[in-house]
């Protein structure tokens, strides 16, 4: 690779964003050549003219969760989660159709008729209401960039790549009603202190949280990334908690009821009983980060110059800063983060690296706008008084740091394993 | 519609963000019921799984531009150009498999293997380079809102909705490596002055623009919302040239040259010629916006509380006011802007509005961080000399504001017809 060493000098010389050079790509086609033609030309037809398509040279696609998949409870589909693949992620928006899945319904899903759907509101209300489609179109709309993230998505020594250990979360450009111009709508009475969300789901279709939470930031949404929310999203209508864990943000949404008093909700998973206190300790995501290049089952082709990349969030509002390793958390360097940090939404960091092509162990950690610090697994275990077995899981939501071992020949392996 | 009132009332009593009041929905189901079950469950296959698609409801569809398409030059495609339904669009991003194509190929688009495909720097630079997508992606990335234009996106008393009078702008979230990056990394010679882009496309393949403009703000950009640029948007790779207009920005991107000299584009127009100072003309877009709801061909199902709703954009940078008359421009409200506006970038305004069932002419007013104000069609007409023809179409890029026309019975109509 020695001819390519003039361009290693000049990315030195270009300072420390460029710092370690890259090593640059193929000799074919010889300089001055003209690049070659395309191997053919694709005639769009209707349909394509109409709603485009990727190109079939793109084939990122989501992957059941947990790994493999499993049988839903009642059968009725044979996924259970649907996990997005970050390892192929730019940007902070995470494309519609391959934004991660949560259901206990494999892959079954509601069909709605827009037409059709009604919003109640209802329960401890000086009036309640009813809205169609339509007059939620009519009413002040906000739009705002939140991520939703599955409380199973955890890491484990088990995984191979960061879809399996972190494809339970994505980002999407919601569009819709704050929940507050409808509660005030409605107008709360006196001594309500919860709200109850149902979906049209027979499984997993309700929610309760506080309303102190409900006037803050929840948006009833119709829109996602510039169109309708896709339907394995809760066409026509999802209810956003930003920053709660996914359970929360209420599909195929239908009614919302104010209540006294913290209902049972139904789920599968009994990690919400009727002990409020408990399931507090379910509410709040992050702070979080993960490196999404490199990361595990990726390969780099030589040593030189990389970006490394991640995303980072948190329940507790706006990512204030990252750090990132390449030495297994001996050293940390500040992260560039892209642009102006959203609040309880995906928010891109990059760091220049220049690889020596010896073996790095790579991690990121978050902070948060009100001081939260992601921790690493090691600190949680001890919190949790197990520091001899860091590897037992943490209970509720895990937020450890995501350690990502280069081996010495360019692959990428989970550092847990 | 008496049982509503107090409904109305109630958004009187929210205030000024929701004066005027809704007009609530249906009354079925009648309070108290459960809303009705969806028709049906739809069991998502393994293509659904990995890849996700929109609900069969919506239809919103891109259309032929002009208006009922036509031949394109050389007969390759029936389909010239093809337009954004930005009258369904929600927030600011537009979904990739909606935005807006500008092609002289009508629908034909060059098929392109990434693994072949090269980027070329070369002409008054200290070391020629070529880059691989791999390359690339190692490089130091950024992540940016952008909206693309075409210059044939010209408001005309012919047409019946925005997607015929705007469709022909888009914006999405655009990650790639500055320009600059690329060009400082070459070493840019002495005298230089110019760039010239080419892309593998026969027709329609390059363009010149100033070494200063390369320098600022433009993006190699290899992703586009979150997920591969698509292919009729340029796969693998498209140059952006934030703000200027659409044909700048060169799709399926292969080879750059630094010059000293201008240089004529091949191009399907002539717009741009040999004369620098003419073709400077057609640089910049803006400063631009126009309602998108309520829009021509829409209709208002009664009179009440509405949101006033649309895009604003600017090629000279961030939009930092745009103001929205709802009688003819006699008086005019300052809008409500979604976040923080991006440079060269849609930004979704709003304002609440009592609709009082009378004619009302509805317009919007863009106001750029360079002070450059949107201006009507008459004020161009003024400018260019012929006040007594302003109907006569704008020379260059037409960036007048459009008007749209309430009737008593709530449908919405171009008021230039």
């Amino acid at each position: 690779m020695g001819a390519k060493r003039p361009d290693r000098r000049e990315f030195l010389r270009g300072g420390a964003a460029l710092a370690g050079g890259l090593t640059v790509g193929a000799a074919e086609p010889a300089l001055g050549q003209a690049p070659p033609e395309p191997e053919r030309y694709v005639r769009g037809d209707p349909d394509l003219i109409a709603y485009g398509e990727r190109s079939r040279f793109v084939t990122s696609v989501r992957i059941p969760h947990p790994p493999g998949g499993r049988e839903s409870p009642d059968a009725f589909g044979l996924v259970f989660h649907v996990a997005a693949p970050l390892q192929d992620s730019v940007g902070t928006i995470t494309p519609s159709s391959l934004h991660f899945v949560g259901t206990t319904r494999g892959s079954l899903m509601p069909e709605i008729d827009p037409a059709e759907h009604r919003l109640m509101i209802h329960g401890m209300v000086e009036r309640p209401l009813v809205f169609t489609m339509q007059d939620l179109k009519r009413l002040p709309s906000v739009t705002r960039l939140h991520f939703i993230e599955c409380a199973g998505n955890r890491a484990r020594s088990t995984h191979k790549d960061v879809q399996e250990s972190h494809g339970m979360t994505s980002c999407a450009e919601w569009t819709g009603v704050l929940l507050s111009t409808l509660l005030e709508e409605a107008g709360v009475k006196d001594g309500a202190a919860w709200v109850v969300a149902e979906g049209t789901e027979n499984v997993k279709g309700a929610s309760s949280f506080p309303l102190a939470k409900a006037m803050d930031y929840c948006i009833v949404a119709y829109g996602m990334n510039g169109e309708a929310v896709r339907p394995q999203n809760g066409f026509p209508l999802r209810l956003l908690i930003p920053g709660f864990e996914g359970i929360f943000n209420t599909k195929y949404l239908r009614r919302i009821k104010v209540t006294d008093e913290y209902y049972l909700n139904y789920n599968d998973y009994g990690h919400l009983s009727r002990d409020d206190t408990r399931a507090a300790l379910g509410y709040q995501v992050g702070p979080k980060s993960v490196i999404t290049h490199p990361s595990g089952g990726q390969r780099l082709p030589g040593h030189g110059f990389y970006e490394i990349s991640g995303l980072a969030w948190s329940g507790g509002g706006a990512v204030s800063r990252v750090d990132v390793s390449t030495d297994a958390g001996r050293s940390w360097q500040e992260a560039e983060i892209q642009g102006t940090a959203q609040r309880m939404a995906h928010t891109r960091f990059r760091l220049p690296w220049s690889w020596d092509g010896q073996e790095a162990v790579l991690m990121s950690r978050c902070t948060d706008e009100v001081g939260q610090v992601q921790p690493t697994q090691a600190q949680v275990a001890e919190h949790f008084g197990r520091p001899d077995n860091p590897s037992a899981g943490v209970p509720g939501l895990d937020n450890t740091i995501q350690p990502w071992r280069v081996a010495g020949d360019g692959s990428v392996h989970n550092a847990r394993a």
